[in-house]
Protein backbone atom coordinates (compact mmCIF):
# COMPACT_ATOMS: atom_id res chain seq x y z
CA UNK A 1 0.00 0.00 0.00
CA UNK A 2 1.32 3.15 -0.91
CA UNK A 3 1.59 5.94 1.42
CA UNK A 4 -0.14 8.93 -0.97
CA UNK A 5 -2.42 8.40 -3.74
CA UNK A 6 -0.78 11.58 -5.48
CA UNK A 7 2.69 12.60 -6.43
CA UNK A 8 4.35 16.24 -5.28
CA UNK A 9 7.56 17.77 -3.75
CA UNK A 10 7.69 18.29 0.06
CA UNK A 11 5.80 14.73 0.49
CA UNK A 12 7.12 12.48 3.04
CA UNK A 13 7.24 8.77 2.17
CA UNK A 14 8.67 6.39 4.41
CA UNK A 15 5.67 5.40 7.65
CA UNK A 16 5.49 7.20 10.43
CA UNK A 17 4.88 5.03 13.00
CA UNK A 18 4.94 7.95 15.76
CA UNK A 19 1.58 8.95 14.44
CA UNK A 20 -0.26 6.25 14.14
CA UNK A 21 -4.04 6.94 15.80
CA UNK A 22 -3.77 10.53 15.37
CA UNK A 23 -7.36 11.88 14.17
CA UNK A 24 -8.21 15.07 12.58
CA UNK A 25 -10.97 15.82 15.70
CA UNK A 26 -12.16 19.64 15.02
CA UNK A 27 -12.17 22.68 13.49
CA UNK A 28 -12.27 26.00 15.73
CA UNK A 29 -14.38 28.49 14.43
CA UNK A 30 -15.18 31.94 16.80
CA UNK A 31 -18.94 32.58 16.75
CA UNK A 32 -20.35 36.16 17.84
CA UNK A 33 -24.00 34.79 18.85
CA UNK A 34 -24.25 30.98 19.91
CA UNK A 35 -28.22 31.28 19.35
CA UNK A 36 -28.08 31.95 15.13
CA UNK A 37 -25.10 30.13 15.39
CA UNK A 38 -26.36 27.13 16.75
CA UNK A 39 -30.05 27.43 15.21
CA UNK A 40 -28.14 27.41 11.89
CA UNK A 41 -26.37 24.67 12.24
CA UNK A 42 -28.72 22.70 13.87
CA UNK A 43 -31.64 23.60 12.04
CA UNK A 44 -29.99 24.44 8.49
CA UNK A 45 -27.12 22.07 8.20
CA UNK A 46 -28.66 19.69 10.65
CA UNK A 47 -25.80 19.00 12.86
CA UNK A 48 -26.24 17.81 16.35
CA UNK A 49 -24.55 19.19 19.98
CA UNK A 50 -22.69 16.80 21.26
CA UNK A 51 -20.75 18.23 24.06
CA UNK A 52 -20.58 21.98 25.35
CA UNK A 53 -17.75 23.15 28.13
CA UNK A 54 -18.54 26.25 29.77
CA UNK A 55 -15.68 27.84 31.14
CA UNK A 56 -16.89 30.72 34.03
CA UNK A 57 -13.60 31.97 35.03
CA UNK A 58 -12.22 32.92 31.44
CA UNK A 59 -15.73 33.76 30.20
CA UNK A 60 -16.11 31.54 27.45
CA UNK A 61 -18.14 28.30 26.29
CA UNK A 62 -17.21 26.20 23.43
CA UNK A 63 -19.99 23.93 21.33
CA UNK A 64 -19.11 20.84 19.57
CA UNK A 65 -21.17 20.08 16.90
CA UNK A 66 -21.12 17.17 14.26
CA UNK A 67 -23.54 14.38 12.06
CA UNK A 68 -24.55 11.59 14.02
CA UNK A 69 -26.32 9.07 12.26
CA UNK A 70 -28.89 7.41 14.77
CA UNK A 71 -26.55 4.36 15.30
CA UNK A 72 -23.68 6.38 16.08
CA UNK A 73 -25.89 8.86 17.95
CA UNK A 74 -26.89 5.61 20.19
CA UNK A 75 -23.21 5.21 21.08
CA UNK A 76 -22.92 8.76 22.84
CA UNK A 77 -21.80 8.19 26.25
CA UNK A 78 -24.45 10.32 28.36
CA UNK A 79 -22.06 10.57 31.18
CA UNK A 80 -20.65 14.31 30.58
CA UNK A 81 -16.75 13.82 31.22
CA UNK A 82 -17.20 10.43 28.57
CA UNK A 83 -18.90 12.10 26.31
CA UNK A 84 -16.07 14.43 26.31
CA UNK A 85 -13.89 12.25 25.19
CA UNK A 86 -15.64 11.12 22.85
CA UNK A 87 -15.98 14.25 21.59
CA UNK A 88 -12.65 14.39 21.18
CA UNK A 89 -11.71 11.60 19.74
CA UNK A 90 -13.65 11.10 16.78
CA UNK A 91 -13.16 13.32 13.25
CA UNK A 92 -14.91 15.95 12.05
CA UNK A 93 -16.15 17.92 14.73
CA UNK A 94 -17.07 21.47 14.37
CA UNK A 95 -15.77 23.36 17.47
CA UNK A 96 -17.80 27.12 18.11
CA UNK A 97 -15.87 29.26 20.58
CA UNK A 98 -17.97 31.99 22.43
CA UNK A 99 -16.45 34.73 24.19
CA UNK A 100 -19.43 35.98 26.04
CA UNK A 101 -20.64 39.41 25.21
CA UNK A 102 -19.78 39.63 22.04
CA UNK A 103 -23.27 39.23 20.46
CA UNK A 104 -24.76 42.22 22.75
CA UNK A 105 -21.91 44.35 20.73
CA UNK A 106 -23.73 45.41 17.28
CA UNK A 107 -19.74 46.60 16.38
CA UNK A 108 -18.59 43.56 16.74
CA UNK A 109 -18.02 40.84 14.12
CA UNK A 110 -15.63 38.03 12.89
CA UNK A 111 -13.13 37.60 10.28
CA UNK A 112 -13.94 35.01 7.85
CA UNK A 113 -10.42 34.59 6.38
CA UNK A 114 -11.53 35.76 2.05
CA UNK A 115 -11.87 38.87 3.00
CA UNK A 116 -8.18 40.79 3.45
CA UNK A 117 -6.14 39.88 5.17
CA UNK A 118 -7.14 35.81 3.64
CA UNK A 119 -6.11 32.77 5.18
CA UNK A 120 -8.86 30.01 6.14
CA UNK A 121 -11.31 29.53 3.32
CA UNK A 122 -14.32 27.33 4.29
CA UNK A 123 -15.68 24.01 6.15
CA UNK A 124 -17.13 21.98 3.16
CA UNK A 125 -20.62 19.73 3.37
CA UNK A 126 -20.93 17.18 1.69
CA UNK A 127 -24.50 16.46 0.48
CA UNK A 128 -26.78 14.25 -1.74
CA UNK A 129 -27.78 16.03 -4.47
CA UNK A 130 -26.48 19.82 -4.12
CA UNK A 131 -29.67 21.23 -5.92
CA UNK A 132 -32.24 19.95 -3.68
CA UNK A 133 -29.91 21.00 -1.09
CA UNK A 134 -29.69 24.92 -2.37
CA UNK A 135 -32.95 25.15 -2.88
CA UNK A 136 -34.15 24.83 0.23
CA UNK A 137 -31.31 26.76 1.90
CA UNK A 138 -32.67 29.65 -0.84
CA UNK A 139 -36.38 28.95 0.69
CA UNK A 140 -34.58 29.54 4.19
CA UNK A 141 -32.93 32.49 3.16
CA UNK A 142 -29.54 31.39 4.06
CA UNK A 143 -26.91 34.16 2.23
CA UNK A 144 -25.04 32.36 -0.60
CA UNK A 145 -21.57 33.47 -1.79
CA UNK A 146 -22.15 31.11 -4.87
CA UNK A 147 -25.19 29.38 -6.10
CA UNK A 148 -24.38 25.64 -7.75
CA UNK A 149 -24.58 27.04 -11.19
CA UNK A 150 -22.44 30.49 -10.46
CA UNK A 151 -19.25 31.02 -12.05
CA UNK A 152 -17.18 28.30 -14.03
CA UNK A 153 -17.29 25.42 -11.34
CA UNK A 154 -20.86 23.82 -11.91
CA UNK A 155 -22.77 21.82 -9.13
CA UNK A 156 -21.10 23.73 -6.33
CA UNK A 157 -22.84 26.31 -4.31
CA UNK A 158 -21.07 28.48 -1.37
CA UNK A 159 -23.26 29.90 1.56
CA UNK A 160 -22.69 31.82 4.43
CA UNK A 161 -22.77 30.88 8.20
CA UNK A 162 -24.18 34.02 10.66
CA UNK A 163 -20.93 34.50 11.08
CA UNK A 164 -20.23 35.30 7.73
CA UNK A 165 -17.71 31.79 7.18
CA UNK A 166 -17.96 30.24 4.22
CA UNK A 167 -19.09 26.44 3.90
CA UNK A 168 -18.85 25.32 0.65
CA UNK A 169 -22.21 22.95 -0.28
CA UNK A 170 -20.75 20.02 -2.41
CA UNK A 171 -21.81 16.77 -4.27
CA UNK A 172 -19.36 14.65 -4.29
CA UNK A 173 -20.06 12.38 -7.35
CA UNK A 174 -21.15 16.08 -8.98
CA UNK A 175 -17.19 16.59 -8.84
CA UNK A 176 -16.14 12.99 -10.25
CA UNK A 177 -18.54 14.00 -13.82
CA UNK A 178 -17.37 17.32 -13.86
CA UNK A 179 -13.33 15.79 -13.95
CA UNK A 180 -14.53 12.79 -16.11
CA UNK A 181 -15.74 15.54 -19.07
CA UNK B 1 -32.62 9.20 20.84
CA UNK B 2 -32.78 13.04 21.69
CA UNK B 3 -31.41 14.96 18.69
CA UNK B 4 -28.54 16.87 20.57
CA UNK B 5 -26.82 15.72 24.50
CA UNK B 6 -26.87 19.39 25.90
CA UNK B 7 -29.44 22.28 25.90
CA UNK B 8 -29.08 25.52 24.61
CA UNK B 9 -30.52 28.37 23.15
CA UNK B 10 -31.12 28.17 19.74
CA UNK B 11 -30.76 24.56 19.20
CA UNK B 12 -33.43 23.03 16.95
CA UNK B 13 -34.89 19.78 17.91
CA UNK B 14 -37.29 18.22 15.26
CA UNK B 15 -35.47 16.27 13.16
CA UNK B 16 -34.12 17.55 10.14
CA UNK B 17 -35.01 14.88 7.26
CA UNK B 18 -34.08 16.71 4.33
CA UNK B 19 -30.13 16.85 5.68
CA UNK B 20 -29.78 12.93 6.00
CA UNK B 21 -26.68 12.49 4.23
CA UNK B 22 -24.71 15.57 4.94
CA UNK B 23 -20.96 15.09 5.65
CA UNK B 24 -18.66 17.37 7.13
CA UNK B 25 -15.91 16.59 4.57
CA UNK B 26 -13.31 19.37 4.68
CA UNK B 27 -11.76 22.26 6.29
CA UNK B 28 -9.51 24.39 3.65
CA UNK B 29 -6.65 26.47 4.54
CA UNK B 30 -4.66 28.32 2.17
CA UNK B 31 -0.67 27.70 1.98
CA UNK B 32 2.25 29.75 1.20
CA UNK B 33 4.17 26.88 -0.21
CA UNK B 34 2.65 23.25 -0.58
CA UNK B 35 6.52 21.71 -0.40
CA UNK B 36 6.91 22.90 2.86
CA UNK B 37 2.84 22.17 4.13
CA UNK B 38 2.91 18.60 2.31
CA UNK B 39 6.13 17.99 4.35
CA UNK B 40 4.65 19.10 7.62
CA UNK B 41 1.35 17.27 7.04
CA UNK B 42 2.96 14.40 6.10
CA UNK B 43 6.20 13.81 8.13
CA UNK B 44 5.59 15.43 11.08
CA UNK B 45 1.72 14.79 11.55
CA UNK B 46 1.61 11.34 9.16
CA UNK B 47 -1.12 12.37 7.10
CA UNK B 48 -1.66 10.80 3.66
CA UNK B 49 -2.08 12.86 -0.01
CA UNK B 50 -5.84 11.57 -0.97
CA UNK B 51 -6.00 13.78 -3.76
CA UNK B 52 -4.43 16.63 -5.87
CA UNK B 53 -6.16 18.36 -8.30
CA UNK B 54 -4.46 21.28 -10.44
CA UNK B 55 -6.65 24.21 -12.35
CA UNK B 56 -3.79 25.73 -14.26
CA UNK B 57 -6.27 28.19 -15.89
CA UNK B 58 -6.91 29.48 -12.28
CA UNK B 59 -3.48 28.84 -11.39
CA UNK B 60 -4.52 26.83 -8.63
CA UNK B 61 -4.02 23.82 -6.78
CA UNK B 62 -6.00 21.98 -3.73
CA UNK B 63 -4.13 19.22 -2.17
CA UNK B 64 -6.37 16.91 0.08
CA UNK B 65 -4.70 15.28 2.88
CA UNK B 66 -6.39 13.24 6.04
CA UNK B 67 -5.56 10.06 8.12
CA UNK B 68 -6.34 7.00 6.80
CA UNK B 69 -5.37 3.57 8.49
CA UNK B 70 -4.18 0.29 6.30
CA UNK B 71 -7.53 -0.78 5.98
CA UNK B 72 -9.00 2.62 4.84
CA UNK B 73 -6.72 2.72 2.25
CA UNK B 74 -6.78 -0.08 0.82
CA UNK B 75 -10.47 0.91 -0.01
CA UNK B 76 -9.50 4.27 -1.76
CA UNK B 77 -10.46 3.93 -5.36
CA UNK B 78 -6.93 4.12 -7.93
CA UNK B 79 -8.69 5.62 -10.22
CA UNK B 80 -8.79 9.29 -10.61
CA UNK B 81 -12.57 10.62 -11.28
CA UNK B 82 -13.57 7.81 -8.51
CA UNK B 83 -10.76 9.18 -5.91
CA UNK B 84 -12.34 12.51 -6.39
CA UNK B 85 -15.51 11.29 -5.57
CA UNK B 86 -13.73 9.44 -2.51
CA UNK B 87 -12.15 12.73 -1.37
CA UNK B 88 -15.25 14.62 -1.37
CA UNK B 89 -17.43 12.30 0.46
CA UNK B 90 -15.29 11.34 3.84
CA UNK B 91 -15.07 13.14 6.94
CA UNK B 92 -12.03 14.92 8.02
CA UNK B 93 -10.33 15.85 4.97
CA UNK B 94 -7.96 18.68 5.13
CA UNK B 95 -8.12 20.70 1.94
CA UNK B 96 -4.88 23.05 1.10
CA UNK B 97 -4.77 25.47 -1.38
CA UNK B 98 -1.69 26.85 -3.43
CA UNK B 99 -1.97 29.96 -5.43
CA UNK B 100 1.00 29.94 -7.74
CA UNK B 101 3.46 31.86 -7.07
CA UNK B 102 3.29 32.80 -3.10
CA UNK B 103 6.16 31.08 -2.20
CA UNK B 104 8.31 32.94 -4.38
CA UNK B 105 7.41 36.20 -2.53
CA UNK B 106 9.11 37.00 0.82
CA UNK B 107 6.72 39.34 1.95
CA UNK B 108 4.22 37.49 1.30
CA UNK B 109 2.24 35.53 4.29
CA UNK B 110 -1.21 34.35 5.18
CA UNK B 111 -3.73 35.39 8.62
CA UNK B 112 -3.66 32.65 10.90
CA UNK B 113 -7.07 34.02 12.31
CA UNK B 114 -5.86 34.58 15.84
CA UNK B 115 -3.68 37.72 15.44
CA UNK B 116 -6.54 40.31 14.40
CA UNK B 117 -8.52 40.55 12.69
CA UNK B 118 -9.46 36.79 14.59
CA UNK B 119 -12.07 34.42 13.22
CA UNK B 120 -11.02 31.24 12.45
CA UNK B 121 -8.99 29.23 15.41
CA UNK B 122 -7.36 26.51 14.61
CA UNK B 123 -7.47 22.56 13.60
CA UNK B 124 -7.14 19.84 16.12
CA UNK B 125 -5.60 16.96 16.32
CA UNK B 126 -6.55 13.97 18.81
CA UNK B 127 -3.21 11.57 19.83
CA UNK B 128 -2.95 8.55 22.01
CA UNK B 129 -0.49 10.08 23.97
CA UNK B 130 0.19 14.16 24.01
CA UNK B 131 3.46 14.15 26.18
CA UNK B 132 4.89 11.60 23.74
CA UNK B 133 3.60 13.76 20.73
CA UNK B 134 5.16 16.79 21.99
CA UNK B 135 8.17 15.49 22.90
CA UNK B 136 9.33 13.85 19.39
CA UNK B 137 7.51 17.63 17.97
CA UNK B 138 10.27 19.31 20.04
CA UNK B 139 12.75 17.01 18.78
CA UNK B 140 12.06 17.95 15.05
CA UNK B 141 11.81 21.74 15.57
CA UNK B 142 7.73 21.90 15.73
CA UNK B 143 7.15 25.90 17.12
CA UNK B 144 5.10 25.50 19.56
CA UNK B 145 2.08 28.49 20.60
CA UNK B 146 1.56 26.50 24.12
CA UNK B 147 3.32 23.25 25.48
CA UNK B 148 1.17 20.58 27.38
CA UNK B 149 1.50 21.92 30.64
CA UNK B 150 1.96 25.71 30.20
CA UNK B 151 -1.25 28.28 31.32
CA UNK B 152 -4.28 26.79 32.78
CA UNK B 153 -5.00 24.18 30.45
CA UNK B 154 -2.57 21.28 31.14
CA UNK B 155 -2.11 18.21 29.31
CA UNK B 156 -3.09 19.89 25.75
CA UNK B 157 -0.94 21.77 23.55
CA UNK B 158 -0.61 24.23 20.44
CA UNK B 159 1.42 23.73 17.46
CA UNK B 160 2.11 25.74 14.65
CA UNK B 161 2.42 25.00 10.92
CA UNK B 162 4.48 25.86 8.33
CA UNK B 163 1.90 29.42 7.60
CA UNK B 164 1.41 30.03 11.36
CA UNK B 165 -1.74 28.15 11.64
CA UNK B 166 -2.35 26.83 15.29
CA UNK B 167 -2.94 22.77 15.72
CA UNK B 168 -4.22 22.00 18.87
CA UNK B 169 -2.70 18.79 20.10
CA UNK B 170 -5.44 16.48 22.58
CA UNK B 171 -5.18 13.50 23.97
CA UNK B 172 -9.20 12.91 24.71
CA UNK B 173 -9.04 10.96 27.80
CA UNK B 174 -6.73 13.20 29.41
CA UNK B 175 -9.91 15.94 28.93
CA UNK B 176 -11.92 13.57 30.34
CA UNK B 177 -9.71 13.44 33.35
CA UNK B 178 -9.61 17.25 34.11
CA UNK B 179 -13.38 17.75 33.63
CA UNK B 180 -13.76 14.70 36.31
CA UNK B 181 -11.48 16.86 38.94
Amino acid sequence: MPKHFEQAPGLHHEPVPETEGFVFNQTMLRVKDPQKSLDFYSRVLGMRLVRKLDFPEMKFTLYFLGYLDERQASTVPTDDAYRTTYTFGREAMLELTHNWGTENDDDFAYHNGNDQPQGFGHIGIAVPDVYSACDRFEALHVDFVKKPDDGQMKGLAFIKDPDGYWIEILQPDMLEYQRKD
